[in-house]
């Protein structure tokens, strides 16, 4: 993005001062606004500006819409042994899932293993910020959110599943690896991005409206036919996704989420595992180390690096706090209005 | 595969007697070669054959070769309150997945989630035996096994990741949903179904070996280049499952395997969630329930049923038990004289 003069490079502090002031206004309390202003930031810092500085308008709008509760905070429904239930009350989804990621690890370190399931909480923004935050407790995490329908099933054109993102991270050294996908091949964001830029996407990504597979962006975005990751194996995973939440949490599922106007109360599951317990930090950074080797030491195919989930991070993060953070410039200029 | 004269129908109660005999014949004590008759002869009649009658004849080849031992028991190695790690010693894989199942759901049972890692074990053949079992029991069941190395990871074109099967389930009504999905989207035994049929794959599958996309069996088996689910995504979920297995069992990863002759000495994952510490059956069955309308009222698109996961399963089991299990005569045959 560096070069394009709609482009602006907005410092990493600059745009956590940004956003807290305007998090201020909308009526967050101090400690809450610095808490959630950091996430907003540091996902754009790591280069994840879908679910940071790109979506914080739309954050924004959620609370002025009453969707965000800004003076609300989880509390604790059943308590199973290292199992929690939660209520999110429809709190901002980025405190709620800290509050449970930092409960599921407590749960561990006590228990070996802890989890939390949210109820009735809102988005997440980008769900690695947990994986990382468990990870550098030392913690193993899994976790995962339902969202509103966006995907059909194997076999239908409505959609009916929702691309329920899922997170796996596991500690390694001082950083982490983290696996942070939707279950849809693309997100709409993406397609979007593609006919932006007129380009065809890298592997089929959904279907025409005449039912062809297509890596054509703009016919998926007309059928709204996006595919799930494998066909009919991610189009499984969702559904047990959801239903796994929905039981645990005892909270809404996909289809109940659907029936209403905005993309809230979300069912979330926080599931963390001291690795510590079962391995000290050197064994654990050995092991995964002879991993990593190996998986580095791959035959490319020429077509792109071969990298482990999160390994890209690391860079945009150095970058970006060199350079700033890219943000169009005219979504900068809004975002100084809000 | 009715009404082919090269396939024979073996009644279900017919099958576990001669797979108990054999399993006998080759050292098995009476109540094991009871317990694994009856794994392998039920994975048959619920239409999974590729790993039950179809893998018999190679389990009991890795068991005349010394790679299964027919004597060893798994032991603890380690406690860690809801988390275990075990030793599978090298025994039979699906008697160390059944008890490292019984003993997820029995910590489950006491602390709300129950985990076993185990290392050091053998091949568990249908990993959704293990999900079913434990949903039967009113638990939510999350596991997984590393295999060797099967498919290259993306961006590459020699095999460094395991398909690693993963398996959720949750316990519904008096039976359970269970998905069962390795991480490629076709197996290897898949395309040479394909194959033997003269038929393109429903959907891409791999690479050829000049680096195109293709639905052609013959070239992705020529190649060895499979696909996994959802290109990058799951080709990241491998790699972490397996690293994820390798550190809790203090076992074998994916890279450790793939330097051994025979696929042996693997690691697995056994996740056990007591649903019904939060919430009782009837709530269970109400909310799935009404997930799966939801779903079932999908708008199809004319290609393929809507079917959840696990759900051709009972239909598959009745038939089965109905009319016995469809196999191919000349298989029969030769397991007769095992």
């Amino acid at each position: 993005m560096t070069g394009s003069s709609s482009f602006v490079r907005v410092p990493f502090k600059e745009m956590i001062e940004r956003f807290r002031s305007i998090l201020l206004n909308v009526g967050f309390d101090a400690p809450k606004a610095d808490e959630c202003a950091e996430i907003f930031a540091t996902n754009s810092l790591e280069g994840i500006y879908t679910h940071g500085v790109n979506r914080f308008p739309r954050f924004v709008e959620y609370v002025k819409g009453g969707h965000i509760k800004v003076d609300a905070v989880p509390t604790l429904k059943t308590s199973a042994g290292s199992l929690e239930q939660w209520d999110g009350n429809l709190a901002p989804g980025p405190l709620n899932a800290l509050i449970a990621t930092d409960r599921a690890v407590e749960i561990a370190r006590q228990q070996g293993m802890g989890c939390v399931a949210l109820a009735n909480t809102n988005h997440w923004m980008r769900g690695g910020t947990y994986g990382w935050r468990a990870a550098r407790k030392g913690c193993i995490f899994i976790g995962w959110s339902n969202t509103t329908a966006n995907m059909p099933t194997w076999g239908a054109v409505d959609p009916k599943l929702g691309n329920n993102p899922m997170v796996i991270a596991v500690p390694y050294k001082d950083e982490a690896i983290v696996l942070d996908m939707a279950m849809s091949q693309y997100s709409f964001g993406a397609l979007d991005y593609y006919i932006k830029k007129d380009q065809q996407l890298p592997v089929p990504g959904g279907y025409t409206s005449e039912g062809q597979l297509t890596t054509d962006p703009a016919k998926i975005r007309d059928s709204q036919r996006i595919l799930p990751i494998g066909y009919w194996k991610g189009a499984g995973l969702s559904l047990l996704l959801d239903i796994v939440v929905t039981l645990l949490s005892g909270g809404q599922s996909v289809a109940d989420i659907s029936k209403q106007s905005a993309e809230t109360g979300l069912s979330q599951l926080f599931l963390a595992i001291d690795a510590t317990r079962v391995a000290d930090f050197p064994a654990i950074n050995k092991a995964i180390a002879a991993i990593l080797d190996d998986y580095h030491a791959s035959a490319p195919d020429g077509s792109s690096r071969i990298l482990y989930p999160g390994e890209r991070v690391l860079a945009t993060r150095d970058e970006n706090l060199a350079n700033g953070i890219p943000v169009l410039k005219s979504l900068w200029e809004s975002i100084e209005k809000l």
